[in-house]
């Protein structure tokens, strides 16, 4: 019986950090991971175009055998997870849910603070998540998080300035004392340090990588490989990307905690 | 016979600010606009990938009957400017040469600094260019521009902040006395104010829209509808946008400077 393979999905490199949390929860399964380099970010995106990103890259790791999917972005999870699903035949695992699931478990006084890109927070994905857990939420969009990230300002003065004013406009009317706070977005992980700094004090950080890597853990424990105790091998990595293959080679690293060695460049459209 | 129909491509919003120079210009042509918002930015991209999606921009426009075309983005210019020649059978104008030129017009020491996306930069167009009109050229990528721009702020102190990190790495090593600062880049003239108090008193700033459509303009001047003294019209102008319609009316009308009634969203993969 071949290992499972499950295939993780990103807009770019953001996924990564959801990959990483997989790699040390599941580490005897094989991965396939598709950044969507050519096309990203999805975060400023309108919901159609999403959507048709998401299925078409979702179509594609199914036909390279993919057992399970994972939608390693929270745009496309907030914008796109039933088209994905409908288009899908595997079992589809999104960031969304497990992340509201682990705020709500982090959260005493039931306020949630979540901040996502532009598109995420429209869609209120995370808002309708949160509140089906009895929580109180708060959305906040932050584009400029991202382009930080990317730039390498990760623990930056001025990535500091400007997590202050949104999370000071986050952190206001009625949530002033929301005591955790939700990254909804794979790119947050890597601001920890500065996000932590430009929170109110009392405020838990919680992001749905970690969260995401439990939920397919969970599902994994009953796959007739792990159930059957086959011996594991060390996890097999294969990427792909509709950008540059150097560059994903060279960016993706910081996020994976680890080289890359081999990336395969794809183009959807043939 | 027909007013002349100038075709302007951009990878978003950013060649509204060539498309309203051409109106000062050139007012009696008609004019198609097409803005790949689904991809964007270009400026992050691989040439490859940016040459791709520039050709297929500039056959779109061909087809919808354009008689020129105006590649009104510096990344696409810089990186695919003889592929979209090559492909197309209609005159080509760029933003680079025109920028190129109108910089070395206005640099009495030879001196100039350009900043521009980090694709611009790394393809080293704008110092070729610059260096046949005999300049000394320092290029600066500066990829949280166009992101701050995006966001709105416009005149805010984050923006001058982040200006001035990559300015003064700018103008430095033999280029602490350039005189002209080239915006390599078509969000750029946005931040006119904030990257006049960022940079050294003694610069002068130079962009590429206003000397695009002089070169335009010098072109047209020849077209048989001009030289025969035809009774202009005001201009028509049409939208094209591969991301949402409604998004592009709300933003581009801030780059435009004038409300935009109507934009047709395609879809270039059909």
């Amino acid at each position: 019986m071949p290992s499972p393979c499950i295939g993780v999905f990103d807009s770019g490199f953001g996924g990564l950090t959801v990959l990483k949390a997989l790699l040390e929860l599941i580490p005897g399964a094989d991965y396939l991971y598709f950044g969507d380099t050519a096309r990203l970010p999805y975060g400023s995106k309108s919901a159609e175009t999403v959507a048709k990103y998401a299925v078409e890259a979702s179509n594609f790791l199914q036909r390279q055998g993919a057992h399970m999917l994972v939608i390693a972005c929270n745009t496309a999870t907030a914008l796109a997870f039933d088209e994905i699903e409908a288009a899908t035949r595997i079992p589809v695992v999104g960031v969304v849910e497990p992340g509201a699931q682990a705020a709500a478990a982090a959260s005493e006084n039931e306020s949630v603070v979540v901040i996502a890109t532009e598109a995420t927070v429209n869609s209120h994905a995370y808002q309708k998540a949160l509140e089906a857990h009895g929580m109180d939420a708060r959305e906040m969009a932050c584009p400029l998080l991202v382009p930080l990230v990317e730039e390498g300002w990760i623990d930056h003065p001025v990535t500091e300035q400007v997590a202050r004013i949104y999370l000071e406009k986050a952190f206001t009317d009625g949530f002033q004392a929301a005591d955790t706070l939700l990254l909804g977005c794979t790119h947050y992980p890597l601001l920890e340090a500065v996000l932590r700094r430009a929170a109110p004090e009392h405020v838990t950080l919680v992001d749905s990588a970690a969260s995401t890597a439990r939920v397919v853990a969970q599902q994994m424990q009953t796959h007739p490989y792990f159930a059957a105790g086959h011996p594991t091998h060390p996890a097999r990595l294969k990427f792909y990307a509709t950008d540059s293959a150097e560059k994903f080679k060279r960016l993706g690293a910081h996020f994976l905690g680890q080289p890359i060695e081999q990336v395969e460049h794809v183009d959807l459209k043939e």
